[in-house]
């Protein structure tokens, strides 16, 4: 049976592929979502993106006490990941590890960027290496 | 007439008695406000839990400004304790009196949890005596 | 064809002439909105209000990707000011200036008000000149 | 047999009922101590109150190690919550579980008193509701 | 009879329209001030410069203990915005109303621009909106 | 009748005069104290040391709430002055005004005595002006 | 002969008995002056204010290397004891001992006037004691 | 013709396999460096690995300035991470993209581990998923 | 004439043997003392322990001022190593030198505890070696 | 032509020369300027000096846009270079390179002057190189 | 069989008795090292010195790992106790227990001389106890 | 008979003129270093790099304890100008006096470059004024 394996993107992530696209292309994460599935045709990928906080928490939960069993959690929880307690709380309230993603390179970019609450409960992070990061973060689960 | 008073829990605590059973008991929140009713016979007591920020706001507005006169919120923000001045300001922006609860000693865990933006507009805080805090916090109403 | 502009507000600021009407006076926010549109017959205002976070992005989208086309924000963000980096990320994702407004003096309040996240994306900030400043920050648009 | 509860209050709290009446009542705690000696006829309840950081570590080793087994203690050191290393270690060098207690809320007055050393070696803190919290306190134990 | 209103300017800005005109214009604040004095054809608008602390404070005491009556002061005290307590005592030390005037935005600059000793003192400020904010801030009296 | 004004000085003071005395010279605090008496013949002058800071706080209650009336407290708290919240409150927690000296210029020793938790308590501070100091604490009553 | 020493004052301080003399009452520094001259008659009292740092500076200097001899300096330099490095450079500069004042008490007003350049150059300092401190200043010199 | 890509390993980073085998196995780097070749067979893996700042620093030179071509460095400094600007210049000095890697996740240790100097100068980072970091650190120039 | 060396501990030292045995052992300091007096059979060892701060500071005065002459000061202060200046002020008013001795190792415990004001004021520090400090102590005296 | 260079002192250096001639010897500036004069014949020096910020930024106005043209200004802003976000400004809003310079090593004096608002402003800083710091700042501009 | 110890000292120790004679004397580390080889005659005592931070990692390897078995080790890293994550690191990754060894007392010198990385993973300290630091610290494993 | 004098380059140095030459020239170090000897034809300059802090620390030794008299050292320490309290301790233990010496002005670069170790122990530092600092650095020990 193959493994399910989710990707939450927080807020603004939404606008990826639509916002400036000379910088980040015109690559939607629906798209690019596709061919990450064609990468792994072995894992039963899912996705979900919310600019709410509770609507990510609410989430997490059902990941973690819903029917289906999950293998991991590649979370890219956007500006919360620097402002949110409660998405981390939720994250150790489950039993399913995470991996934490972030496209840019957040060392490089505001000093309030510079600190994660999210990586404190997950395995680890990737940061800077692009769109790819999402890609090592669902290969760490296999 | 009784007392009306109404508890409110914030993010992920709708998963007592269902996260780490070994270490918080079985107990369900839902269950334990069973026991809080039959030790309050005289007072109407309320619940609301929510893992949105938003809609805590919401429900304090509605407390404050609704049809049912409240004699006191007891309040558990969990992880918005320490991030939410929106909350905070709601609680300030009505008249009813609030006291802030903790199950655990918010002062021995993380660092960020030992600041609370909610203390400066409560009358007080109970901070480690597990679930009898928000009895205490009952009782001080009384 | 006359311009459109949003005024954004943030949490508890639905209660402006409800809550404490000695200080703030009976006059709702409504009600001095219609003062404003009177003010400037020839712009399109529009209005908008939310206690939640994520419902103040998903407007800024839609205000930035939507099919009306918007010459300003005009927002007071409220607490949220203080404490989101994902509404300020999502006004920097839009194309659409915004202006920054407090009714307020926020530096002469508690110091964890005089920070905002927001000024940084903003074009400017107009603090303390009471309702006021909605006025000036329609007019800079102008 | 009934359980041994002592109340061990730090400096200036000799004055209460003494020092400004019009705010906190002519209520002695001498009195008040009666009064809860009401309430929890089932306790033998014990009072110690000394102006002498050195006299309140000797009464908790006395207390820790002396004939007379207790149940608990309920501790408000006053002042010497924010500077007394020394009162917390004797604390955690006895084995008898403690409850910290403060009248008016800490939180909402000067900076240095928001941080308590006593906190990390008690099991709480019931902070800002008044001499109710001292019965709180009591009630924990039992 | 028509309100004075007065426009003190601080170090630095005599040099408006002669300093890198390709980025400020070449419009010098003398120009302006003309066209604001068109605005405003029912004030009596008077203008001060001085790259002097010490002079822009005798000109607040004149201001507030002369014999012209002022309806207020629009300040924009440049560099002393940041270093100047005596400027900030002056302002509080006569009954005259001031609002604080940034042409850029003191809070996308460096961060010793981003702390104004004058807003305390100040009924608001307005930032990073052109020499509008002049405009704005003699509004604000009317 | 004449008034009552008593000098208290903190840890270490009992060894001035003993102590390095080609520095402090070989006068002791209580020859001093007798010139001092000399000078306002028409006050009642009492003197208390005390290496313990309960003994300390025990004093300013006997002075505050004991039968003969006081019209100034005196202090130098020594060592005290940067550690003791406990005496600030007893000196607020009684009527009897204070000032605070010390002998030595506290702001040019260690960075550890630059703050005073007495200041905010007294009714102003004297520092580094040697024993004359006393005097004018003394001075300061009449 | 008689012993020459001079007040100087800082910005603002032109302004005492003129601002807010419900408070302050309508006594001018110039009176009070007077008073000085007759509570001191052995010595010759000069008197210097300016709202100008290098005014300040200037007359330093003068009184360090003009023709009088002086005995001391009694100096309140008021908001440029905050943030003026170049003062306390001028005291440390010339061989005339100084004692600096400040009427109200520093230490319970605003943060950034706790502390002081000029203390560290000066013998002492004597803060809230009122213009009482003057006196304490000139008698300190005798 | 294949690519070239090194991976340089810093301080104590040789005692792989040898310290603590119950908990990081008896794997030594050299052996899962071979497990690495056999992943990628089409590249040419280099190693090296050296307790001497300077060491790393020459080899980095070497990377970018020798005759072989390199696509890209993965390179975990161990120790110097936190401590070594002189690394970070280097790496800034060569032309060649770095990606940085930690085994454990260095954002759970201690605090003078939070911080790294080589981000800044590195595309990204790889932190806490293990050995595995560094296979996902050479896939990423490929 | 064998010289005498003082041995001092600060507040809880006297529960040595008796706080948690399995871990510190049933071997009180007094037992300890007599086996440090058989190594030192040439040395007068005198040994003091008290809870009160003021009485650390009275013997240290006695033994700095008193008929016997003292070789040197062994201390370990305990708690009030980091919270008393007045005790650092005792050791530096008298003329024996001191090593301060800590049998656990300070800078592994809690941060609070890193800062000694003692060192400061005494020879050296040993710290982490167990009761073998307080010999080491003795020994460097010799 | 010769090119015109000028050296700009602020407050205090007036005094170089007079004060404490024992340290720094009686070479007045006015002497060294005319020995710096005759270093180079082919350089028109001029020189300025007040202890006035205003003056200062006034003279670097007049140097900037006034009818000489300067190829550079040699500046010691004595304590203005801590304390002046003013002249820093002026500096910044004139085409004129500019040179820092410092007799002594401000580095290894008191921590309020290790920081210098001109440098980021200025090419480059030489400074504890004593008068020659002069010399060298001059010689850049040839 | 005898014990192994070796002591280990960083840069610059290597100029003992050699830089500043008058002040150190003329003993050389090596001479000292002989006198302690004799008052240890049951303990074969290792030396090594170097100014390389990785050399000192090398021989603490070497030490953890090679063929002799040590007891102990005495660590002065001199400069590098403040500096080097890199040797803490190798001295936790050996099984060899360290007490850390300073001549001078670190804690009365400059502020970046209080901290030691060293500490955390050593047994104890032993600071300002002169050479004798090393006798003791062997004596420790005795 | 000629002045020796030598200048020591730090890390990363040794790429002058290769690295980045459309910024940095294609000039070498060694080229410039010919230049140099060419402008003070009567001293004989010296020249180390390394990228080792061990080495440059053994080479500064060799200086002050070696065989050839040197009558300044100017310094360049790159990188470990802000992190090595070794390179600080080794010149302070030498008695040839230096001259710190940096390329770009480190005041206006990362936050991290603001801070150099080697200031404290050197007559003084240049900075910002290109190569030309070597040539001034050399200058001032003439």
């Amino acid at each position: 049976m193959s493994k399910n394996i989710i990707i939450i993107n927080g807020p603004n992530l939404n606008l990826l592929g639509k916002r400036e696209p000379h910088i980040y292309g015109s690559l939607t994460f629906e798209t690019y979502f596709e061919e990450l599935k064609a990468i792994f045709p072995d894992v039963t990928l899912h996705y979900f993106q919310s600019n709410h906080e509770g609507a990510i928490i609410d989430k997490i939960h059902e990941v973690g006490y819903g029917e289906t069993e999950f293998a991991g959690i590649v979370i890219n929880a956007g500006a919360y990941t620097h402002t949110s307690v409660a998405i981390a709380d939720a994250l150790s309230a489950v039993k399913i590890p995470a991996v934490e993603v972030h496209i840019s390179n957040i060392h490089t970019r505001e000093a309030f960027r510079h600190h994660s609450y999210l990586t404190r409960v997950c395995k680890g992070m990737i940061t800077g290496l692009g769109v790819k990061g999402y890609e090592f973060g669902v290969r760490y689960f296999l």
